[in-house]
């Protein structure tokens, strides 16, 4: 459910095409209604361990599963930009979703962080509702495809500015100004502004993992591709919470079958 | 196209519930269409070669295509018989397909070769026209799930048969006996019959394809699961007409998309 209902619209899942991601979603979970399997919404897990064999897994409710077999579908979160301020305001001004907030910020001032598609696209999506958007990217190029770039520089709303570090986010209850350095002249600036949206890429869910399997430079947990198998016997990641090459929805759907096949297999010879 | 097509109702694909084969695969084809993308319908591949860095693909009318990377999809055929009068009959009363075929058999004879699942529900499927089914197994157990066992003993018209060889199928213009042996007795009988539906598993479609690239010992393509990258440089193979360990749409699907990332990738390169 997670990045993909954040999504616009999605053309490469075959079977719909321009299906909004959010309406995609809705038909694999009303796809899983069909069958009898409890989903525990809202109850993030925060821990899983083994022992004698058998996975314990905690949320944050501080209920307790236990299974002979687990599979983590858990996929990505947005990359923190790791600065004062960002934690305290999310909700409040600081968001990862311009899909989601953008019609909070009507006629508001924001600043988007990233010079990526991403970061393009939610400079795009906020200029029907904001009055004026800044596009912050710390490295000198953008990396956002020149279609976007094209499309950017036709809106008199949007300014893009490079060489630009994120330093802090200040404000009383909400976010009120951005603080930045410029990696050219070495000076800091303030901007006043009513919302941060932060694009600078994500990385996998797994902070609940540590320590149980090994994972990759990325912090992408290792799976044999084949059987989405992780070096934890029991343990299947499926989808781009794991080390594959590309993250697509069609490939990680695919993927949740492998993982899914192969628990049933490891159950059935119950090598436990 | 092919398998799916076939089946009667597909409820394993994410998005989409009790779908038939047909109409899930009508659903692929209209977002196909989507693109430009030009499909060369009714028109058999008979050979894929390389030379010089570069693959031709002939057809069986004489046409043939250039390009500098091939992704093959072809699936699996149904597995033949191989006995006298099978191939000649072929639209005439022998069938690979009971879905497609089963309404033609409207108070016929009809036998069905194969104890396993799809002979099951290929007899199961007959037994709305025809009006007498014969099952024959050639092993002296049947592999058919117990569900569909229960469903063919329920049903007066149908007749199971174990450790019965096929020998030969006769008539004129149209099928009209059958001649198998008895393997306990030894002993060889003819029955008459209207129709003959072979459901005696698949093999992979790759005919085309001789000694260009690697195969495991069921003549499955060996591929890379995370690239569908086959032994021959610029040649993938996607869905069930390679060497992975499970066969399902959904995972055909993502096999799919991963085949079609590493031919851009491949040409990107230009490693040709």
């Amino acid at each position: 459910m997670g990045q993909v209902a954040k999504t616009g619209q999605v053309d490469n899942y075959p079977g719909f095409f321009e299906v909004s991601g959010q309406m995609l979603m809705e038909k694999f979970e009303e796809h899983l209604n069909k069958f009898e399997i409890e989903i525990g919404e809202g109850e993030e897990v925060t821990k899983v361990e083994k022992a004698e064999k058998i996975f314990s897994v905690k949320t944050e409710r501080g209920k307790e599963f236990f299974g002979k077999a687990v599979i983590v579908a858990t996929g990505r979160d947005p990359r923190p930009l790791e600065i004062p301020g960002e934690k305290e305001f999310i909700g409040r001004g600081v968001s990862y979703c311009s899909i989601c907030d953008a019609p909070f910020f009507q006629d508001k001032a924001v600043a988007v962080i990233g010079g990526g598609n991403s970061g393009f696209e939610a400079a795009l999506d906020l200029t029907k509702y904001a009055k004026r958007i800044f596009i912050f990217e710390r490295s000198d190029t953008l990396k956002a495809d020149e279609i976007l770039q094209e499309q950017v520089k036709r809106e008199k709303k949007i300014q893009v500015h490079l060489n630009k570090e994120m330093k802090k986010i200040e404000g009383k209850g909400k976010v009120q100004a951005l603080i930045y350095q410029d990696l050219k002249t070495g000076k800091t600036f303030q901007v006043p502004i009513d919302g941060v949206f932060v694009q600078i890429g994500s990385i996998p869910a797994t902070d609940f993992l540590k320590g149980l399997c090994q994972f990759n430079e990325d912090d992408e947990i290792k799976v044999d591709s084949e059987t989405c198998a992780t070096s934890c016997l029991g343990l299947f990641a499926a989808g781009d919470v794991n080390n594959g090459k590309w993250k697509q929805i069609i490939i990680a759907a695919g993927e949740g079958a492998r993982a899914a096949l192969a628990a049933y297999e490891y159950l059935q010879r119950k090598i436990l």
